[in-house]
């Protein structure tokens, strides 16, 4: 058992290592020497855990779908709004998560299939969009797999755009007008009224989240 | 004359090269050696149109502002969106301005300001928005400045996902599903059902770009 908690460490230590890696010197110019010193680790540890560098970039890549579900709302919408908005937070927030974003963002990176994440990111909200659907949360003519990909690749330009103009100080706030621009051609008139697009409720989703995260481990340690 | 017409023929060899290296290599790690080992040209030569490897950059930039006008419509909402088709099918076929548009988003690029692509474009959007506004052909909460940053931050975003996805093949149908979701939040319903929206003007509206600069040229010989 401890050697198990010992070998997750690992893979965290060398995972958050390739991140930074990554990010400083993009993927094509990165190295599995610079990954090393970083993680302060041995070749052979790394390569029980990860076989190649594309392999390292997959696993930094994932990242950023982890926690991607929130607590049920009554509007499928509302989850959709609140999965957008947490994502926003971490990005702003939590240097895993802006290394796996730019990560993506890295067409430099030949060799690297970076398709993953939109892909995943798309097939999150389909998915919730043909929920909110099914419950006659959207408009008749709504199609769930455009409006899917319009958040996903708007999202994708405007972190882009935050980050090139102020460094992401502007990315909620950037988020939340998308928001206001896209959903009114997708969702029913009376369940945008009932919609939080606010700026700030980016925070209090990743509070909660966080919340959340907590008692369930500590329900873990007593079951 | 004919040493005016040289040296902006010069000039024009160096930024193609600048720009090619830029894109294979990214901003961070682009030499001059390199830019001008592509250019076939001389130091001499680069330092008296360029000062440095940013002023390179920034000239290839702008090169994705050039030609962001079309002709006028009828309405001013419709050259919106001509400019962003035009734009599209230009990132599509002309190998200036996609280089251009990966070294807005090369996110490596330190000591660049890359903030002027997405400013000017904002700029552009924002002129041609308040002057829908003051035709009436926007709704009366539409906010501009907004409506402006949401369309270039999706592009940037919807374009970056479609090179990830299938090297642009699918930028115009991006695009086309894109201005039809953020669209209805700023523009009324009367003018909305007059604009053609159609994937297939992107490449009518760039054959009339075309022919309007080369009638532009011939009356230039002419006068």
């Amino acid at each position: 058992m401890a050697e198990q908690v010992r070998a997750i460490r690992t893979r965290r230590t060398i995972l958050s290592a390739a991140a930074k890696i990554f990010e400083v010197h993009g993927y094509q110019a990165a190295t599995i020497t610079q990954i090393l010193k970083e993680a302060g680790t041995t070749k052979g540890a790394l390569y029980f855990h990860f076989v190649s560098k594309e392999d390292l970039a997959q696993a930094v890549l994932a990242e950023q779908d982890h926690s991607i579900t929130v607590p049920p709302r009554v509007f499928k919408v509302q989850e959709i709004v609140d999965i957008v908005m947490l994502h926003a937070h971490r990005l702003q927030t939590d240097p895993m998560v802006r290394a796996a974003v730019r990560l993506t963002m890295d067409q430099l990176a030949e060799g690297l299939d970076r398709s993953g994440p939109f892909l995943r990111w798309g097939e999150v909200g389909v998915r919730l969009l043909k929920e909110a659907q099914a419950r006659g949360e959207l408009v008749p003519h709504a199609v769930p797999a455009e409006t899917a990909d319009v958040i996903v690749g708007s999202f994708a330009g405007i972190q882009s755009m935050s980050q090139a103009v102020c460094d992401y100080r502007d990315l909620v706030t950037r988020v939340s007008v998308m928001l206001r621009h896209v959903l009114p051609s997708a969702v029913a008139p009376s369940v945008l009224a009932s919609l939080d697009l606010a700026e700030s409720r980016a925070a209090r989703v990743y509070a909660e989240a966080l919340e959340t995260a907590r008692a369930q481990k500590a329900l873990g340690a007593v079951g």
